[in-house]
């Protein structure tokens, strides 16, 4: 059974947003944090998520989950409708916690480790704290986070619910000559990731070494299915499984976003050659 | 009475700074609190201040110290002054210290808790260490500042004053029709944080749902007192009751600061309709 | 003899990283580094390198270095060959712990500090986690990194070797008129830090208050060596020994790298006037 806070030393909780780093608003949350359970460690996931994008922090929090050891609290705020009538919600899974608003972010991270229960947040009581209408990163979250991080149990703050809203993202589709993807991040280096995994690749029949040919509107790049940048030539495009278990399209050393002006969203078509 | 780093076993340590986070500048700061308090807990509040904009840290200082537990110790470092003859100052309030220049940055944070006194740095043989021109950020107020977060007092550092630099803010200017007032900071989401309070918006008789009308130069802009940004249609402009509360302008998931033209610094007129 | 780890309550290890704050690789790092030394301390130097810049990566390691307490394990970050036959290292210091690729990025640093031993990582068992081929930074450097800092010692790991890549840095030249320097790093300021050092100053015969000729390209420059920014003068341009023992190029209040059109990279001649 998932042993949480309580019964560590030093509870880790994780923190994403779309906050930025020029605003207080991270050190809000922190401060908050440390009041309530001062022998929490905080690590910061990210704080760079484009404003109000909750696909991206989806994403970014479903690639830096696994990592962390069993029992962190994830704390993650992409929230458009704070002060509406969106829930808040705890989402208890086999390995971890996350805490955030109902509207699909903490939903395909949590998924990959396992739902066991989500409850609302309702029991206002316990969160001992007057709440602003505008920052429940700092007034909600944090606060319920770290009395997790603590020792108290997600049930605590509400009841069980069901009908949350579920991930922002779609399924590849399949058919016998490919498979449609969307690209989901691009990262600092230009690589691109995709929503595709090891089994996609098996579905193309295409191994290390094999070509493959993307498709991206009117558009066809040719790439080789690599292991890693350094097996690819300087202007290759390379297919690869990526550190976070999808494929991605890449180049060596260079931005393969810009060299192939593909961006987050685009939809890509990969077949055999 | 307040106690501070000594009777707690993991004094919080909050740092505030115009370095950015490419330099080493911060890390080189931790690293001598670190050196000299390894108990202490380092909060990072914000290095993303504009270079040598004391009045944005003072702003983003004011926001964020409320947050803190007693007892914290807020370094704060916007200095174009240093090396110069400006004096280095500790702040003791009801509930915190303040380390840093002395540039009025630290005063209207302080000066929300209460200022119990104002000492400046002086006892150089205290700080055990080489002071370089240019970086008092490491070489003097990280040193002190862990030195108080590990027990030793403020008033050991130097001697009382009151002829301090102070606030660098005016207060808003009201007449019968309306209030003056001056747009402190554009934060990420492009909301507008005023110097006005809840205050201001009884002077104006203006409550939740009725409209006032901002004025900056020549234009005129309808606006509606609202909680929060969901209660506004899409193309509305907003007056709220932040979460640190200032009365923001703002519009709903949209940049309020790119809509309006409206930036730091400008002065904005409130009045009713 | 120098006692890393085992011998701290909480051991002491820096991140160095071109990996940005967006993407949750830096997070990813301190996951695998919690779990496996929970009490670890990590501070972040700068995850704002250039994207491959080995150079850049290593002057602000060496920048940093110093500050930190003896026992520090520092971990660096800036890979363009991940994947490929680049060796691994870790490399012992009279004061501290490197540990990164074998691409010069950690040399400067560790020379400074007096190297002891480098050894190539290549017990792989010891790091008991599946290797990525392109994350190397979360599944060798920080795993090796956080088993040091708990208590294993270097050569554990694997042997020494003597055949790594040197500092990707040069000597200034000499000459009896003057040095040839290059521009290592401008920083958040515009001050441009280059690689010349107190002792090149006394050969130049230049004290405070002289001033030197600086040579670019076709241009010549004045500047004033001076103690600090605040001994300029508005439009002056200045010389001055920065707060890491190396000699910068400055102007009061402004941005020396815009005002002079002068770049991390550019080759400066300093001569006397």
């Amino acid at each position: 059974m998932l042993k949480v806070g309580v019964d560590s030393a030093q509870p880790l909780v994780t923190l994403l947003t779309d906050f930025g780093l020029v605003d207080p608003f991270v050190a809000e949350m922190k401060a908050v944090i440390l009041s309530i359970c001062p022998e929490a460690r905080i690590v910061d996931v990210s704080h760079g998520v484009a404003e109000f994008d909750i696909r991206m922090g989806a994403f970014l929090l479903t690639e830096a989950a696994p990592s962390f050891p069993l029992g962190t609290v994830h704390v993650a705020v992409v929230d458009p409708g704070v002060g509406s009538r969106r829930r808040s919600i705890v989402v208890k899974t086999k390995r971890s916690i996350f805490v955030g608003p109902d509207n699909g972010l903490l939903i395909p991270a949590a998924t990959i480790e396992g739902i066991v229960g989500v409850f609302e947040i309702s029991n206002w009581s316990m969160i001992e704290r007057e709440v602003s209408s505008t920052f429940h990163g700092r007034d909600v979250f944090a606060p319920v986070a770290a009395h997790i991080a603590c020792g108290h149990r997600p049930e605590e703050y509400g009841p069980s619910i069901s009908d949350y809203v579920p991930s922002p993202f779609h399924d590849p589709t399949l058919d016998e000559k490919g498979v449609t993807c969307e690209i989901l991040h691009v990262d600092r280096f230009g690589n691109l990731a995709t929503n595709l995994t090891q089994a996609h690749l098996t579905h193309l029949r295409a191994g290390i070494g094999q070509e493959v040919t993307l498709s991206t509107g009117r558009r066809r790049i040719h790439a080789r299915v690599v292991r890693t940048f350094s097996d690819l030539h300087r202007n290759e495009v390379g297919l690869m499984l990526g550190s976070h278990g999808f494929l991605e399209v890449a180049c060596r050393e260079s931005d393969a976003a810009k060299r192939l002006r593909i961006r987050r969203g685009s939809v890509v078509r990969v077949s055999g050659c």
